[in-house]
């Protein structure tokens, strides 16, 4: 249920590694999310480095917004480098945009999540108010996933009613953003996705382990 | 007039090197615009590279479309390793968003160019219908250019129209995705990007000034 985003930096002051901090927190994570920070500090290399380091999956999160041509390269070279799942944006749309990254995932095998909303303030203008057929275009697709941010339960609420079983919901947002661990699966999300509050710790592990069983709690009580 | 798109594979059957394509056309280009195709195959120093190789500005085109603390992160980066500018998607929204890229790019001294349209036919469905808004965005945020398709010239001209001299705009989408050098010139860009027209042929620097020549024909015969 937990999924860690390793964006840098790691402790407090940056004084971790990346790597140590997987090691921490590799018992209470399902997945691994890492970004454009980590990748351009670390190299393609820091994929497969977590998941033999973790024995977890990688999601790689560069929220592509290509076109098709341009998408698949990259992701070719992400599934080369050991990438699981990939992020893009939904909103890039199909014609030579999202459906070319998506038939080329399958083949490699690598699974596709689509953003359909974001976290941020500035998601209202323009990406919330293609909400639903953004959800839709993920349906349609058959990809894996689909990113709704859990500080807005309500539409991880209506997501879920949209893709009811066929689609994972991936939910960003919980920790230094303000969502409470367990909110957002109480909302329906699949996965909640931790970064700031655990990596920046001094002790990743132990609030890696603190989210998880707050998880367990909030799931508990709301799945009765 | 001329931005050389360096998107692998360089060559007709990817034998040559990009820096291979820099010597060859630094003549003709007036910046270069590299991608994450290429910084993940050679590592964000080849922004660095390609700047001491040419003498000229590069454009690092990761169409950024994250929450601003993201962004800034990469920016960061990318500003380290030479950027002379970053493409980012203005559809993120102002908001925790693209504004703090823009501030962070500001101080660097690093200019902001955003998407408006793209070129595939997937932009009409979500992006086209939200192209005067992210020129308005564009215009109040004060970046330094935007991005308009030079395949439908038309959003070219409205562009012009309402950035005025303001921002430079900058049309993908010569070439093989099929529109005729200067043609988005001579609709109103400031400059038309050229990628596998020039880095996939046998002979990158007979091509460059070829285009680089078209363009000069078109301008003076639609300018006058």
């Amino acid at each position: 249920m937990l999924v860690i985003a390793l964006d840098p930096p790691f402790g407090p002051s940056g004084e971790y590694s990346g790597l140590k901090i997987v090691e921490e927190t590799s018992a209470y994570a399902v997945s691994y999310k890492v970004g454009l920070p980590l990748v351009l500090e670390s190299g393609p290399e820091v994929i497969r480095a977590i998941k033999e380091t973790s024995g977890k999956r990688v999601i790689v999160d560069f929220k592509l917004a290509d076109i098709g041509d341009i998408m698949v390269r990259v992701l070719r070279k992400l599934a080369e480098s050991g990438a699981n799942a990939v992020i893009a944006h939904g909103f890039v749309g199909v014609g030579d945009g999202v459906e070319k990254l998506v038939e080329e995932a399958r083949m490699l095998g690598v699974d596709v999540i689509l953003v359909t909303a974001m976290s941020h303030r500035g998601s209202r203008k323009y990406l919330d108010k293609h909400f639903e057929e953004l959800l839709a275009d993920a349906l349609e697709l058959g990809v894996h996933g689909v990113v709704v941010p859990a500080t807005r339960p309500w539409l991880i609420e209506r997501a879920r009613k949209a893709v009811k079983d066929e689609l994972k919901i991936y939910a960003p947002g919980v920790g230094v953003q303000g969502a409470e661990p367990g909110s957002a699966l109480c909302a329906g999300a699949d996965y909640e996705i931790v970064g700031r509050y655990i990596v920046r710790s001094p002790d990743p592990g132990k609030i890696a382990r603190e989210v998880y069983e707050a998880q367990l709690r909030s799931v508990r009580t709301c799945r009765g």
